[in-house]
């Protein structure tokens, strides 16, 4: 299960079932729990000064794929499933279910709840505090520096459900409330309301996300996304949802 | 010719005069054609249940740059040539002389013609259709979702000779014409018609290409390309091109 | 310090108390400065005819991150410090103390000057010419062909001091002035005067960068930064800096 040339510290705590792939590293202040596979040329507990010493924890049944790189110092919950070459550094946190698509690149000291799903190459600066059942579309850049450079950081926040479409741009402590919808290619300079879809540079608010059908010929609504779209969540996640509508 | 820490599966069909580099993976469902060159830390013929059982395919005198990672089910014609670090998924088909460049992540289930060029860093969402001759620079996104996150999958489809400038978005189901030209830092909602500049965000119709002139002191107009630009073509193709003019 | 599963070519020309880390690569025809660090799965000095047999020197004190690619035939000044996964191609030359952030890509053919920060995912394309202390942030691309594909090539240049914030483009042979400032998500088809700010797409001048104040209650301008800023500079930079104000 541990490939033969993968170099993995004896200091390392490595759960039951654990899979791991040829030419990757595991340094030493690593935690990874049952069931999880990690691919090949990745570097898992990358050692930094700026984890204070804390380890990289991973929770059970989780996927990491080929030329990862993570840092000491950050933790996930169970079934992080990760695309290629995603880094992320030190004091991140995030919960279960979390999904980092190909290219993409946290830059620790972020808060992540559950069932967040961040497509391919997204940069996530420090101090970023993102809800549950998040959705962050290809490319999309979350800042934190008011005025670069400057030793001001101000992290932005994304609450539950919010979808933010590629190619988007969300400036510094820029809100953005539960249900909204970052059209693509925007650039989100003031906080966006409650189940509002805003677009543009700079984006402004367009209109309910209600007003947007779903194109699939049922006159339907595409937003809340709740209401139609539920794969890779559990049933009793869905359930609840469902009680609302 | 295949270095001796490399991996490759003994199920796997390798052409003549093939190299395959240090620290590079071949797995089972892979044939390779002949003179074909697999660079450094690449992962190639990774498996995949969306590929339902269909190989791998490089065609002959291709180049893999390092740290790329192809999937099963997808095959290319002769001549792929990439940069480092690209990622290609299932079930998508490439015409010959195909370029990728480093960084470049195609989601899969797309089509691609002949002589198709992709510069740094290009994110091709499923279900794009691609014809010949088409150029695309850094950063462009080629999204599928009308509406997302949804079950609904509208591929962007682009015909020949078509030119995506630099950090451009497609929308989900448009259609860029023959010889079209997309400004860079553009946002497509709409068709985009033959032979037309589109600029902006949402991109609006600038003007017929043939206004746009070469920087060179020449006063001959940019566009259509293939009257001036011929490097990296045959000669046979170029000949067809000129028969145009 | 040299690990035993990298391949190190006898050729190379490796200075004292240089470490190498796994599955990396150097291939002939570099030089590598004293008490620099080369982390895992990189592969230094890539061979390739464009870099005209000329090697690549990488300074002394110097830290290179894993799964990076340096070709042939640049040059770079005393500590260098890269991200993951950057790569720089051929006859590049960078002063000293450059910083590339995680997924950089310099196309090779530029002048860098000193003390120069690209932060993530930062793509220049050849022929740019960066001054001395110059900031860009994340998904920043620097073009340089007026009319895409052509032979054309018009570099960007950037003067001292200027910062471009994120997920902006700057077209081909623009030129951006001593202290300017591109806001975020900008796309600059022209000239940028020195001290001034510009946003938009196209990008617009909207104020002098001393209207900006800093957002930490002093009232004070946020820029020019070097007035606050300092982290990461040598005392002496700082105090030729301070002399001005």
């Amino acid at each position: 299960m541990l490939h033969p040339t993968s170099i993995i510290s004896s200091k390392a705590k490595i759960g039951h079932n654990v899979k791991i792939g040829p030419y990757t590293i595991v340094h030493d202040n690593v935690i990874i729990g049952d069931n999880t596979t990690i691919d090949s040329h990745c570097e898992i507990g990358y050692p930094s000064p700026l984890a204070d010493g804390s380890p990289l924890i991973i929770g059970h049944s989780s996927l990491i794929r080929s030329h990862s790189v993570f840092y000491e110092g950050s933790t996930f919950g169970e079934r992080l499933t990760t695309g290629h070459r995603v880094t992320v550094r030190e004091k991140t946190h995030a919960g279960k279910s979390f999904q980092i698509g190909t290219l993409g690149d946290i830059q620790g000291t972020c808060i992540i709840g559950d069932y967040v799903r961040l497509q391919s190459n997204i940069f996530i600066g420090q101090h970023a505090k993102l809800g549950d059942y998040i959705w962050i579309f290809p490319h999309v850049v979350l800042t934190n520096d008011p005025h670069p450079p400057s030793e001001i950081r101000m992290g932005v926040s994304i609450e539950d459900f919010a979808v933010i479409a590629t190619m988007s741009t969300i400036l510094p402590g820029v809100r953005i409330k539960k249900g909204a919808l970052v059209a693509a290619h925007s650039c989100v300079r003031s906080d966006v309301e409650e189940d509002t879809v805003v677009a543009g540079s700079p984006a402004k608010f367009i209109f309910e996300t209600s007003k947007l059908k779903l194109k699939d010929g049922s006159g339907d609504s595409a937003y809340p996304w709740r209401k139609h779209f539920h794969r890779g969540y559990p049933e009793e996640v869905v359930l609840e949802w469902l009680k609302e509508f």
